[in-house]
């Protein structure tokens, strides 16, 4: 298996500019995103929500990429569109131009360097080893899903690509540590691909702890849908840390703690994320597992 | 010198959502933001700004406040009109309703519990010693204006009002401890004034450590406003900290770092600010200063 088109994506949400100002900073000067066996290509998704500074225009166009939606002309706003132009250009999703596709994102939860897997194979897998290898603060953020179904952009490559989620940083805002996160991260994924095309052999552990996505939990809401409480203080910012039923979870508006009410001991993340606001969303809960290179 | 009517305002920026919040929990249940000598009255800025999540529709509209533009009648854009409105609320500025403002903020950057201060009066310079005498981690921020020419919002009560700047958090977000710095400043003010209309001999110190506005800095760009580094990772987050000729103060996307290429030692605040980026600010210098109570 060879990687020959490597697509590197920024600015898949329009007030995440991290990934927007690597892509146009590579655009300008390519020399460190460039690798003999491979050519690498930088891509902006969503420029209009760039524009206007917003997650999105229409719709969240990190959530458009399932084959059948692709396929489906109904679907015509403007990330549904887009969704399409980019199948167009590195696609199509079915029998792919593009083989690995690498998309950089930011969150404003405390979640330092996630590095999102959806795909358990010994490539994928073996990539965010070799990244964790050079930068140990990496979480290995693991929601395998089947490639054709899958409705991040990421997916869209011959192989079920990585998505670079870094944090905690304010929309719309660039910060030099997340900055420079994400760009070691890139730099080490593109070397990894270099690595397995020249046949290296490379000296990686067999296992890693990581994360594995469970659930979502809402924000207190009325049935209106009017927010009133907020995450609790000893929950904000505890991203990967443990929570334990009967833990404080939520603060109403009024003062009163709302506990976790679940029955088994998870682990947090995208805790206060500002984008799911538009769901009210407060925190996802996850697994902690042992992730095995296949 | 009586107050008799006090205005709480939120939302003035359309993502700064926790006085927002604030406002519409108060609104709610007021109990907490009555007093017996004077009325409070809630209101919320900018509630379009606020329906899009953005800091403004047209234009900021925390700069539409100076008499000149109120009575100007080829101002018509949203922010323009909306300030308008409020002055027939809450004004005329020349003569208004409302005694005193407190408008509720919030900023990216690390600046933790900030009072902004407009007006060298013993009233309100009493004000913020009253509030950093109960939260002793206040800063106060000194910037006076004449309160006919201030475009701020809180400077359409009789008395030029009070600032309540908070972070660091991201926009379109809430935070419990931001929302609880921001409720707890507030409601000392309300004790203040329900004090100095009692004519109670309040204990204050005659003097508090303080920071003057003297300027901002421009994040680097080229002739045709586009940006090409970001404050520097000793910077960021550094907010009320010195910064010293020669000092890192940018990092280009290149990695070569920009020295502060000023000649005095200053403070930095607004370290970073997102809401800034429309105009590309980096950072702003302050000087620190020994505030006398008048």
């Amino acid at each position: 298996m060879t990687i020959q088109h490597v697509a590197i994506v920024g600015g898949t949400h329009g007030n995440e500019i991290t990934g927007l100002h690597l892509v146009q900073h590579w655009q300008e000067s390519p020399d460190e995103v460039l690798r003999n066996s491979f050519a690498t290509e930088l891509h902006i998704a969503n420029p209009q929500a760039n524009r206007i500074m917003k997650r999105y225009v229409d719709q969240d166009l990190n959530r458009q990429f399932a084959l059948e939606d692709l396929n489906n002309t109904a679907l015509t706003n403007y990330e549904q569109s887009r969704a399409k132009a980019i199948n167009h250009m590195l696609g199509p999703k079915e029998d792919p131009r593009v083989d690995f596709v690498i998309d950089l994102h930011t969150t404003t939860a405390n979640m330092g360097l996630t590095l999102v897997i959806s795909e358990n194979s010994p490539f994928l897998i073996g990539m965010a080893f070799y990244i964790k290898s050079h930068m140990p603060e990496t979480v290995l953020f693991y929601e395998p899903k089947e490639r054709l179904d899958d409705y991040f952009l990421a997916s869209l490559g011959r192989h079920n690509g990585l998505l670079i989620e870094v944090g905690p940083t304010p929309q719309g805002l660039l910060r030099a540590d997340v900055y420079d996160l994400t760009r070691r991260a890139t730099l080490h994924a593109l070397d990894y691909i270099e690595h397995t095309n020249r046949g290296d052999v490379l000296d990686l552990p067999d296992s890693y702890e990581a994360f594995e996505f469970v659930d979502t939990i809402k924000l207190p809401e009325s049935t209106d849908g009017r927010r009133w409480g907020m995450v609790h203080p000893s929950v904000q910012d505890q991203d990967y840390q443990p929570i334990n039923p009967g833990d404080p979870l939520f603060l109403t508006f009024s003062g009163e703690v709302i506990p976790y009410s679940g029955n088994a001991t998870h682990y947090l993340a995208f805790v206060n994320e500002a984008a799911y606001y538009d769901r009210n969303i407060g925190v996802s809960l996850m697994n902690k597992i042992t992730l095995q290179r296949p």
